[in-house]
């Protein structure tokens, strides 16, 4: 039996919106490790519509106030999408600026904690653009989605962080767009899905699992 | 249908620690909502172990971060609990420091947004103390709650914020000593029973139902 805190730091789909059972990916995961035998805290930071800028300046405070330097404790990411969306006719974080932020708070977060990165998942294009309630148009591409994830992956690589490329394990998955509500969130079992693809992740169970 | 986004903002009872489930009292609270056809999100802002001195430097940003000013919003408070808690033999929180943070916290939230307030939850003394996994011995004693929660009645009428005697509700509750998993924090079937509590209240329901 393990103890670990997590923060898993995001947008609307680690938020879980969408989820009718109010988990998100994060607690379907979460669930099924304390019922495997471990000992989770589940600190559940996604903000709908967040991007990686939105998250540069909170992200540090958050994760300080939540987890103690004396214990297990890891970061989860699973941000990137909404950098690469179009909003009212422009990106919403340039390709550029999102790699400068996300190698800002990667570098911060692996100097704290054992910190893992979830990519973005697959939309389904024939639903988009979706308006959001707070009035912005927002368009999603796969296609945008997947020079994100390149570059991605890239950095991880180069600060030696795990990447889960949640986007081919989404876009290759011909049930995933039945599993999300309008195109972008997960259903419960969407979440369950992904919650799925991140427990069987080696960088994963070795947190748990040694 | 109302469309609601919420900040649930207070400690492990918030988060949801001991709920195997992972819902904590406002996931439950969200999932009832929602199968009676509202539309909530969810932000938990539980940490373990915080005090109203925690929470003093992290809400206003915490909030800030999540609810935009443009559509509806409140924030929803439990806290108290763990500053009238004994730790190595002192209190963490003394009754008028707890009175002056929650003075300053909660003029601040409803000058925001809607504001309510759930007070503490009873303990089941026979479990008392119990030592944290960081290490902590924290022992809470029901008198000494409600001596906390007279005087966050007492502040809370006179900052016209709705207070929830929870302490009320589940001191009375002969069940409820089976309903925590440790003396302290609730099991799933607790959580569920503090939804009701809130579900069922005035301050709330106003918010779903006008």
């Amino acid at each position: 039996m393990t103890q670990l805190r997590v923060c898993f730091i995001g947008d609307s789909i680690t938020n879980g919106t969408g989820d009718t059972g109010f988990l998100g990916w994060p607690g379907w995961l979460c669930t099924a490790e304390v019922a495997a035998g471990h000992d989770l805290t589940d600190y559940n930071l996604g903000i709908r519509g967040d991007t990686s800028a939105d998250l540069l300046p909170r992200w540090r405070a958050e994760c300080v106030a939540r987890l103690p330097a004396s214990i297990h404790c890891a970061i989860v990411l699973n941000i990137g999408l909404n950098d690469a969306t179009e909003q009212n006719g422009e990106i919403r974080v340039s390709l550029a600026d999102s790699v400068r932020n996300l190698r800002e708070i990667l570098s911060g977060a692996k100097a704290m904690f054992p910190t893992l990165w979830v990519g973005p998942s697959a939309v389904d294009e024939s639903k988009q653009p979706l308006v959001a309630d707070t009035g912005e148009r927002r368009d999603k591409r796969n296609g945008r989605t997947a020079d994100y994830n390149l570059a991605f992956k890239t950095l991880a690589h180069e600060l030696d962080v795990p990447y889960l490329d949640m986007l081919s394990k989404t876009i290759n998955d011909p049930e995933w767009p039945a599993l999300l509500s309008d195109g972008l969130h997960p259903l419960p079992a969407g979440h369950d899905r992904m919650a799925g693809h991140v427990g069987g992740w080696n960088a994963w169970r070795v947190l748990l699992d040694g």
